[in-house]
């Protein structure tokens, strides 16, 4: 791989109506998006038009009346990933899994029959799950500690991969004539006995297409860097500005080495918000647009849920955030800083630091022309910030379609994007190996 | 529903090459077809066209060396389904789910979606896990007791129900001028506190568009008719003879009515092996092709599994079936009460048990023209045994070919069943009521 020309990984993270916290309200927006099956195949379609890597799915395991209209009521992500499947060939398909309120045995199983079905496109988003009445949901009295959590999660991918391996290349011969459907000796218990889980195995799904689906973390913080870099293959991370990114992607890949693994097995991908105009101006407006949609009850209790529950409705909606020093702060904590950071350096009001969080959540807001976001890529992507991006498109579909039809034809005759697929499984476009079985 | 002609609900079980346990190794059988999906959408294809009411897929959670090609090896049972929803527009697509080793919050939210995925096509078959080694998959020492998993599987389905009714019709009202996406008067957590579960909802997923996907349960034992009479819309059942079908079919009925439903609130449908000749001649020779086919080491190790892992192959394979009575069983018991009655009646040997339990795995074996098989459906469904059937063919596509091709077109004839799907939901093609929900 390391001879071919580098190219932007790009994913594009699907939300309902859009990223924007106000998206669902947007005269243009599909407003059952979240659960309406033929607006999924169409982005999808989309996607796949404009090469782009893969799908993303993000998940949650609770909801309450505050939940966002996108993640209220909505597909399943294996469900949806698998239908999917049908109306694409190529691009690759990532579902968020959680490792916190699941089982390694069923999570090993939907990721392998859907690398199967997809034909080597499955990729597993490794999460915990870090709010608290998720585990009302499962007949839990307390939520796991954060470093239980990442403890947990760790095993839980380690025996996922364990039972992906249960089946050696060339097990199943089935021969009709000697009536001997597999050889014995290929296939494998795992016998795993760790601190979270006892697991026997084998998996009763083949070894997927790709050997294992792509591994991918979205955890900041440092034990969520740490365990990124000892197993995951691809990172989503929130990264603001480039001297923050590019020290973010050193030191990741610092650790990736550290780990004994070559900086090219893992990629790092940073969120970004494109709001794209045909001009500066247009470009603008329509961000305007969409923030002027935000109900500021809305906005105030979103950035409630960022700052751990703190609710500043109290305050003037005009003035000055207070010290959020003063706050406890149980999640999230990596973008816990870049708020504060953020406040500190743009002295913002209440109501601007809502609009600015509740409209990205923040994410990195990119508001300009195609030309002007292919520059920042390109920047990012050479200056060491980044090895591509995963799209979060303020509006669907017009975020994609634009992307699509103006962003990606710039960056493939800038060299910097493909111009076919050149493989058929996600490892292929991502250029990375698959893993060989541990008892090869 | 009622003033509408009865018609047979009928089900093909699909199982990747057939039934038969030796099915894999004929000429014609597709050997790797658990994990092929081409050929699965040729199979829902073709079942599609034979208007039958729904595909069925059984499922396991643990496998060993002695298991059969069907289950070592195959697709995770939502996964497909999604896929196969996207080249089907009419059929019922029934998973089995067990109850034993998975979570109500996951498991309500796999079929809701999937029902969404389907435009109102899933079905639920309720199961519980009765395979010790299962329990070594999930992190448990020792596997639950049998009264203790059926309590388990009732509770586990109370509370999937529950969160099924979590969004009442309409609340999903998305009004952008307003900026009200629902009614919060109609989102309701179900806080359900009881032996086995405490789940707090609501479901992140909007009520399915059947209400319920259609529950269907297996259970024959006492307690299985018990649970399936209160809580199941179907019963698949193993019935040998047309005497012991009534009987069946009396008792569950009974029990249904005792529970405060009406007999038509469910549908009792027996499985059936059908194998089909243009002559009795051709279809004998046929099932003699497949009984040649059962290799006696394979064929004596899933006797042994019906009879509580007793193992007759230390007796004369050509002697009589020792005194079953001796042995201690501990699952499947109404099944071994059939195997125990058909050793008495037919005065088997080992070798002659092992071909009828290896080669249909004790279901109704059928052996004859497309002719005969409609009457013995017509004699079933009109003399109150039953009120369809769940096909078994012991060879795919083969079997199910010949039965949409030979047989169906025969009962459309005859009134016995439809000729177009009138509806498009799967509690269309049964005639079952949609639920109201509970806080309707």
């Amino acid at each position: 791989m390391s001879n071919e020309k580098r190219h932007l990984k790009i994913g594009v993270f699907l939300a309902g109506t859009g990223h924007h916290v106000a998206s669902w309200r947007h005269p243009k927006a599909q407003a059952d998006g979240s659960i309406n099956l033929d607006y999924f195949k169409e982005l999808a379609k989309t996607a796949e038009r404009g090469k782009l890597d893969m799908l993303f799915l993000a998940d949650s395991l609770s909801i309450t009346a505050d939940s966002h209209p996108n993640v209220l009521a909505r597909f399943e992500p294996f469900t949806l990933l698998a239908s999917l499947a049908g109306v694409t060939s190529k691009i690759g398909l990532a579902a968020t899994a959680s490792t916190t309120y699941s089982e390694p045995f069923h999570v090993a199983r939907q990721f392998a029959s859907l690398d199967h079905i997809s034909g080597g496109r499955a990729a597993w988003n490794v999460v915990t799950s870090s709010i608290e009445l998720t585990a009302l949901n499962f007949t839990k009295e307390e939520h796991l500690e954060h470093s239980q959590r990442y403890k947990r999660a760790e095993e839980f991918v380690e025996v996922v991969k364990g039972l992906w391996d249960s089946w050696e290349e060339g097990a199943l011969i089935r021969d009709k004539e000697a009536g001997v459907y597999f050889e014995p000796d290929k296939l494998h218990e795992l016998n795993h006995k760790g601190e979270f889980f006892s697991v026997r195995g084998p998996l009763n799904v083949p070894r997927p297409p790709q050997g294992h689906p792509v591994i991918i973390q979205a955890g900041s913080s440092e034990p969520g860097q740490h365990l990124a870099a000892r197993t995951a293959e691809l990172i989503f991370t929130t990264q603001n500005n480039l001297k923050d990114a590019q020290a973010f992607y050193e030191s990741v890949k610092s650790k990736v080495v550290s780990y004994g693994r070559a900086p090219e097995d893992v990629g790092i991908m940073p969120g970004i918000f494109p709001i794209l105009g045909e001009t500066e101006e247009e470009a603008k407006a329509k961000y305007q647009e969409l923030q002027d949609l935000i109900i500021p009850s809305v906005g105030l209790k979103i950035l409630s849920g960022y700052l751990g529950g703190f609710d500043l409705s109290q305050y003037p909606l005009d003035g000055p955030v207070p010290d959020l020093d003063q706050l406890e702060v149980n999640a999230v904590k990596s973008r816990f800083q870049l708020i504060k950071d953020m406040v500190k350096r743009d002295n913002l009001t209440i109501r601007q630091l809502y609009q600015y969080i509740a409209g990205s959540r923040g994410h990195h807001i990119f508001v300009g022309t195609p030309v002007q976001l292919a520059d920042k890529m390109e920047e990012w992507f050479t200056q060491g910030a980044c090895d591509g991006f995963n799209l979060m498109p303020p509006l669907l579909p017009e975020g994609l379609e634009l992307f699509v039809d103006k962003v990606v034809p710039i960056l493939q005759e800038r060299g910097l994007f493909r111009t076919e697929y050149e493989g058929s499984t996600l490892r292929d476009h991502l250029g990375l190996e698959a893993p060989v079985n541990r008892y090869q």
